[in-house]
């Protein structure tokens, strides 16, 4: 577990070869395969493959690992990403009022849960200050009005770079991110989002799940689009609820299952088993 | 289990004493209340109840109840309905061309798990008609097209009357019924839509999940009104689909689901465990 | 919501006229009911029941309910207690090494989803004192041996009656209470097992799911009795694996579980909902 | 879908170059891998492995296949199989009493949802005769007692041979199969056992569960071994449960599980996802 594998996340048009050119590559060099996972997408005959190999004994450094691979991923037209079990990504987590999410993030995090570092912790407001200065997280502060949006969102771009973060969380951040922000993170940038999406997307979830009188209620992490509650589902979760939950209850129901749903979407970001296509994920689990 | 029983199901706005009047009413007759439960829906403050007794050493005779109790009902302003445990339901199921869940249907009722006779199957279609040949019921063929509609609907209404029906199963069925049938029987048609609603709602929910990517698939039951999938949700139950699963590994999935959730929505509303409050229903399971 | 309530929990031989006294002794004395609930355990015959009304407006005094209610519990022969919803509970949390649920709890109720005070942590081993202190809680270290259980126990007695410990939870506490301890809290203990019991009692049980191969682990939360893991089920829950789960990844899964399991089952009891019959519970939820 | 395709199930002892090895078996005489998945059993490194790929194309005429890979699955040690996607396996169906798995079974058959076909019925009692008769299924009465036991198997097993069976469902069927009996079909018998084993294994686990007060009961569906409900779990669900459920609740809550785990579990035997490694299963699905 704790010995650095190569992990590849391609995409490309289905072909005949693929999956012996690339074990080939690996074991050619001496490496071992020790999770190899491929799907394809039909009717768009579309493969999609996570193969993650040993570093330990491997023949090519590391460092040349990319460009030994490349002439292969152009043969096939691939999309593809090259990851190394042993990085340590650097997050970003965006908050507003509510504690909730945070806490179980900086907590999962203070018990070694999630490999990262947390350099950067934004928020629009100042409500979790205390908690942020409690785990000794770095808080920085952007109020966000109609007319400062633009100018404020390229100050916090300018202080993720800074920081070179791999992934932002919004962690019940209550600001919609413009196009151009969403642009900066394609696919790096994870929401969870109240509602079994697509139920219920937009504001005050629990409310329009309660006038609607559904039996369940549900939480969706997502990649963020420019589209509100529309980027591509990473995971999902339910939980029954009854006529006798008031919206209140909902909320603490809610609240639990958003908890996980989120850390789970994270753990398999982090670990590499996520793969973007159009408006949905591939999830190698 | 097996001696007959009196349930009322009521609302009223809430005030001191209804419980107190109800259960003495009850027990000034020498009967036992086997259950009794209530919920008070916030902030309309409006109570709905569902009681349960012993008709065994009930002093008023079971046909007297109903006069017994009305100055009760009328003091405190309720809605309400008598039921005795013992009555048979006649019930009539709506097919079209999907067989599942009428064979679902047909078998729990072979096995005695609903109290029910099943006097009338309607269909707008002759394919399941060997199916209900085959368990001894009677299928009637109404095919619709957009200009006899109103004409078939007012002969299956008849039908329906002459048979005495008490609730209406669609089973599966393609067609929407008019808002002039609905009113005939106002929330006693069951429908199982085959997603958790109000996600998908109308045609092809699967493919319509499958476009989006979501990670759970559902089945819901309801309370058919006018408007398209949008009756009061009776009944719910998710399964989870990765981004493995066909639209055709989700209908079978589903398929499952939709069994089951109708299944139990049959079994509550048999139980007289039902009360609809305008878009939503008090199940008092 | 915010208004004090008087709830009676209680239990006694099913007969005519109990709900009829109970529902009277309240309305004749101006009471509000908000909830009634009851069930009757077969083929025993023995209700249970809880009834929860509005102080505002009662016309007996909250400290003389006991008394005026004494007659009707003894005419019934029931077993009961009344308890007042603005009561403050005093809780101890005990734990050993594990962190994550001690961390739920602390957060939960930082939050303000418990309204509790928790004046005493109590511990065999020190590792956790600094998370104690990072939240101001007051951390005892009572370190067992075999040779001085007996003592230490006694000492941990004392030091929750000095408190006035009100509940008792056990949050990955790792040593076993004496039957003497656990029978000065009768159904005032809470533990979470990570399994769903009665599979994986005892040590271990993420191994020995592991080694079983099920497909699917759970947790529980129960009251303690002598008998290890064998206490009045609270609530269970349970989370799919697949032979993919490596016994850390159950850990983390189940990890998930435990907390959101124990924390229903605490708000459960801090509302006054469950009444133990035996070895099982009923939960008014 | 339709187009037929070769599967290989093997597991063998991990080692570089398998994967690159099979995949270019494949590659080499010009076939398309549709599906591929592994899993690397630690601490045993043991690897196991599903390939499917296209048999329109390829190079090797399918009944040489076998041959044609047997020299590369000697140099690595494998325990493999070969299966063809349009096979159609031959069924026996064990009953006694129950009737609603047997019920399910044949009308998912009927419905076309198990590609497979059913020359037999076998049971120790005459009840569901009229059931199978109905449905057109050939049904063998082989009553059994302490005496006969030996005898009656050998000749349910000439019987099973005779017709080439190639999977025995025991659906609800409540004798036990002797070890003799057993290892004439090892991993080739699929029980539903009611409950969530190992949880309440042998008779009556819902009065069981209902005795324990468990908040949830269970199905799984397992493959036969000789030791009792003990054999490598497939599948298994859970419904949750209320101190209201008497034990006949709980039974029809749980036939409606049971119905669906042993159907998935069919599912995934036919079309060759599942291995058996000791006392698990490998479930690629």
């Amino acid at each position: 577990m704790d010995q650095p594998t190569a992990i590849i996340l391609l995409s490309c048009p289905d072909a005949r070869g693929i999956v012996a050119s690339i074990s080939n590559f690996i074991f050619s060099h001496n490496g071992n395969i020790l999770h190899s996972a491929q799907y394809t997408a039909q009717p768009e005959n579309i493969l999609f493959m996570r193969i993650e190999w040993d570093l330990d004994g491997f023949e090519i450094p590391r460092e040349e690992i990319k460009n030994a691979f490349t002439p292969l991923a152009e043969k096939f037209r691939m999309k593809w990403n090259l990851h190394f079990s042993d990085y340590i990504p650097k997050i970003a987590i965006f908050v507003s009022r509510h504690v909730y999410c945070f806490y179980d993030l900086i907590v999962r995090h203070q018990m070694g849960e999630f490999k990262v570092e947390i350099p950067l912790v934004i928020s629009n407001h100042l409500d979790l200050k205390p908690v942020a200065t409690q785990f000794g997280l770095n808080y920085r502060y952007y109020p966000i009005t109609s007319e400062n949006k633009a100018e404020q969102e390229e100050k916090e771009i300018e202080e993720l770079k800074k920081h070179n973060i791999d992934l932002i969380i919004l962690a019940r951040y209550m600001q919609i991110l413009s196009g151009k922000f969403v642009n900066e993170y394609p696919n790096h940038i994870i929401n969870i989002h109240h509602s079994f999406l697509p139920a219920f997307a937009g504001g005050k979830p629990y409310n329009q799940a309660y006038n609607r009188g559904v039996k369940i209620i549900g939480a969706t992490s997502h990649y963020v689009t420019a589209k509100l509650d529309d980027g591509p589902i990473i995971t999902q979760d339910v939980v029954e609820i009854t006529h006798r939950d008031s919206v209140d209850n909902m909320i603490l129901k809610g609240n639990d299952l958003e908890r996980t749903v989120l850390a789970k979407a994270i753990r398999l970001h982090l670990a590499n088993k996520i793969l973007v296509y159009g408006s949905k994920t591939i999830v190698f689990d």
